[in-house]
């Protein structure tokens, strides 16, 4: 991609958060969850505003749009992934004892690690609760939507365990890497998008392809998260630089060093990753993941999956909706936003 | 209750485990979640097997046959609740940090935190999923079943929040501990009777006085198990004995004895509660709630709970299901089994 290409879907997506649908979002987030005295709606306020790009809500409005949907009828249900989606941060942050998140300190830091398990599981519920929270639906479209993110959400759940298998085993991580970020990052991307789909009234065929379609922009999302570290920097991702190395985690691009690189800088790189010594030794990993092509090849792989989930979209009608979709999929390809 | 009834009554509930329902719960939940070699099963295998009385599935069962369902059409639902109750219990062993369960290790502790964080999550969608899985039902019911039961995962997090704030302050304990249970256990029990007799087909006044029996059940429930510490042995409550009072978590006889308890007394109670020094303390203690009346007055109160959820049922047609549940409420009242 060129970077007035670059340049124009960054613009697409900040336009995109003051849309209608975007600016009806954020208003109706927070409407949802008041400045109050109450320390529950006070955590998830916390962890859930100010909202970010509101990325799987807006996915979910349009993909509802893309076959017919009424938006409106759609946003309590959209709401709910932005939900879901913070209650597996804020409980990631604990497991990965993350103090950051966005810049300022994440919840179990802000709040200590009981507060931040319940505050997680309420933001799960609270998920479930707005899923089911639009008596203008037909309540069968509802319960299909309810079965798609109790699965999403048992997927999601797979894939945490799988990473927690594989931190420090490179070898492994080769095998199961699409597995996991399958699991990790694309089980909810999916559901977000086949979730909108089924509250539309899609057809069977275009729920299909939108799910599909939002499973390929997770996994090229996760990439490009895992490209981060040797592309932006710490400033841009909110994280402190080499959070990565320092937790062992196999991400896409060491995972393709360590197969394309020579034997000592395999032991080497195995050696960092396993001290959990990143400090001195990251600008070393970052220039051996660039050097042995590792950031080109995970590029690549980022850009199939886009041209899948493009594909996927070929077989909705053109309306304004799938646009959104697929200028959404171009940005994921965009590393400087 | 003499001797007499109280034995009638554990004969009852193990009687209810061997009765039909209770021995297709249980095949059934072995059944799916069999042995593996996936860790994720494995740790919901351990924490929800070998299975205890499956109260609230059987209730959730006996609910929906009191209105006319069809028991088996409910099975998943049913099962459902117990994922939702086991979940609850191995995020709260991480955050009271208690390392027994049942007498063996807790999830947290045979697991690690990370892990017991993972898991209960995926009970938790467990419980969404198995509620969504039963295509001969309605699916109105469906989705009116997961509104509450997303409601009482909503409710029990209120109340897991509102008992942190309780820890060592008797004196707000007194005003809150109503409303504390009612959320803490109350809410899921209620959900357990509500969503058996909404799946179930229930008329709306049916349905109300399942729900309003449920959450006197469930609050006796808490009593009992508050009461525990001064009535049973470690043996039989599979926890250290006086654990409420190593963390400082407000019960009723404690609150009640507070009250009731002479000034000196109360400075010593309070003191012993901010040390956590239970050890010695808890013959001194468990002396002075019964000398106050603290746990006849607790039973008291219990037993008004059992008295108002046997209202509730008269609104109902007899038959067996209505007796189970009766049964159910008269053995929540005694102490010994």
């Amino acid at each position: 991609m060129t970077v007035a290409a670059s340049t124009q879907y960054r613009t697409f997506i900040d336009d995109l958060a003051r849309s209608e649908s975007g600016r009806l979002l954020h208003s109706e987030l927070g409407r949802r969850w008041p400045e109050t005295s109450d320390q529950l709606t006070e955590i998830a306020r916390y962890a859930l505003l100010p909202a970010g790009k509101l990325l799987r809500p807006l996915m979910t409005l349009h993909a509802a749009e893309a076959v017919g949907g009424e938006p409106s009828e759609v946003l309590s249900a959209a709401l709910g992934m932005e939900y879901l989606h913070v209650a597996t941060l804020v409980h990631d942050d604990i497991i990965d004892a993350d103090a950051l998140r966005r810049g300022r300190p994440a919840v179990p830091t802000a709040y200590g690690i009981p507060n931040a398990i319940v505050a997680g599981d309420h933001l799960i519920f609270s998920a479930f609760a707005a899923l089911a929270d639009e008596p203008r639906l037909p309540q069968d479209r509802v319960a299909a939507a309810v079965a798609v993110l109790a699965e999403a959400g048992r997927d999601l759940c797979r894939g945490q365990m799988l990473e927690a298998q594989l931190v420090d085993n490179l070898e492994a991580g080769g095998r199961w890497y699409a597995e996991m970020i399958r699991l990790k990052t694309g089980a909810l991307f999916r559901a977000v998008c086949h979730i909108g789909a089924l509250l539309g009234g899609a057809e069977p065929d275009a729920a299909a392809a939108l799910a599909s379609y939002g499973e390929h922009v997770g996994v090229a999302f996760q990439i490009r998260d895992d490209l981060l570290f040797y592309t932006a920097t710490a400033e841009q991702t909110g994280k402190p630089a080499g959070s990565d190395l320092h937790n062992g985690r196999p991400t896409l691009p060491l995972l393709l060093c360590y197969d394309a690189a020579a034997e000592p800088d395999r032991q080497r790189l195995l050696t960092v990753l396993e001290r959990r010594a990143a400090g001195d030794n990251a600008k070393w990993v970052r220039e051996l993941v660039i050097s042995t092509g590792a950031v080109n090849s995970a590029r690549d792989r980022m850009r199939e999956h886009i041209a899948r989930a493009h594909a996927q979209l070929a077989v909705l009608p053109p309306s304004p909706s799938v646009n959104v979709l697929s200028g959404i999929a171009h940005w994921t390809t965009s590393e400087d936003s």
